[in-house]
């Protein structure tokens, strides 16, 4: 399946390691990645599925990383970006992040990732949470300690 | 000034009663109102508006109500919109919500409401709470009792 | 009714008093516009539609005039806009301006314009072209001469 | 590279066999499609590329199929595209088709493809025309004659 992977563009060193070992787990396990193709979490989960693709004969589309950008610029991607989309929509993009996911996987984040947690809810996609937003009026999302734990909670939802 | 109020499209009528009133005070103080277009809060802060500027003589753009709606159609606006804007864009119009006013009023609301609380806090707009989301671990939301003291919220910040 | 009037950025003063007249018409005759909010035809079309406003007693909604705007600021809109509607996406925008007139009136213009111009017959808006593209494999836009002539056209398809 | 295919939904065989032809050569030649993910022209594109890569061994991204779908459902896509995305933006979605090509190529068309054919003017990308709109107001169409023509054009510009 495919797990839009959501948070910051800023990140310490251990978030990033997290949002890295999320791609690896989830490249493993044969899942593609989408995300919103710029820094901090989101080149560590793309660099994360190019890892976990070398180190295994990961299935199908295991580790294809997606990056859909907020400019008009492909270029922009992170270099671990497998099919960058540019959009030129802004901040609008952060619904089509979320929309081309099967589910969503949020670590830590800011504003930007409080909108894309609210998108999750919208369509309807079960949500893992790393150290992300606690958001006790909104059910569905399901934190937890590790980026195994993660992967296997949107792989049984 | 313009203000957004968020909230969600199905309301009980204490909460309807709120956002009506939410809308009443923005008008009689002088401020048009940006919102989704349909209806529950959306509805109910623009036929407080309306109220308001009847009710007073509001000064400038006071009591303009501005819908911006998802779908194609300015028809599907509820009755109370002044200036209906279709966008066509579905969820992702949610950005262009929040973009358009100077401050945010959230009351009550579900995912979507999430979303544009994301948006207030990436564009930097200062929010005003009436029993919507606790996100602890995001600042900059002023959670408030009364719609005045929402409204006075966002005229101080 | 609302008439969305499309053309260039960059203008001759010919074209600018052009389009300033077909703003006049339209206010005088108690239609709102919808533009781009930006500069050339834009600013003209908006600038006539304030003349149009206080030279007569316009009917209704007669030259209100409404600016969606590529980018995130509103302040970016020229000073003859009444509201402006800012929408950072960009080019894609100018599916959102054709959307929101119930005609299209086109002056001539580039290939943002000719975008809009797809716009215009994809959501079935009647179209006058002053000057504007001539595209025979594409039935529907009716080339005329004048301003008038233009809002005549509009008024009865 | 990536090349935007833009056409109608609705085709002739004649048409259909064109678009197949345009994909097919685009892939033999190891070059990524990028189109609107539906049916007609963007189905048949779709197809082409796969038949190109299929009958040889294409280099590098060569074939690969990216369809920029209006709705919020990846499985609207034709069945020939590799990477399905989701937009949820309805027609201002042809910004992002033409956005995410390096050169455009365009086959008979409508309204819709108008659109595109004027955002390619706008963010200046190569336009190959086949049997497309004749805009003699606007540079930078090249109209040609058969598919390889198509493609040796956009290679060169």
């Amino acid at each position: 399946m495919r797990v839009s992977v959501i948070g910051g563009s800023t990140v310490s060193s251990d978030e990033y390691e997290l949002a890295r070992r999320v791609g690896e787990c989830l490249a493993q396990r044969g899942h593609a990645v989408v995300c919103g193709g710029l820094g901090g979490v989101m080149e560590a989960v793309c660099r994360g599925a190019r890892d976990g693709r070398e180190s295994t004969a990961s299935p199908g589309a295991g580790g294809h990383t997606i990056g859909i950008l907020p400019g008009e610029r492909r270029a922009a991607a992170n270099e671990y970006v497998d099919t960058p989309i540019a959009t030129g929509l802004g901040h609008a993009r952060n619904a089509v992040v979320v929309m081309n996911g099967d589910a969503v996987i949020a670590i830590d984040g800011g504003g930007g990732t409080l909108s894309e947690l609210g998108y999750g809810h919208v369509f309807d996609r079960p949500i893992a949470g790393l150290g992300t937003h606690q958001i006790e009026s909104l059910d569905g999302i399901e934190h937890v300690a590790t980026p195994e734990a993660a992967v296997d909670y949107v792989e049984r939802a």
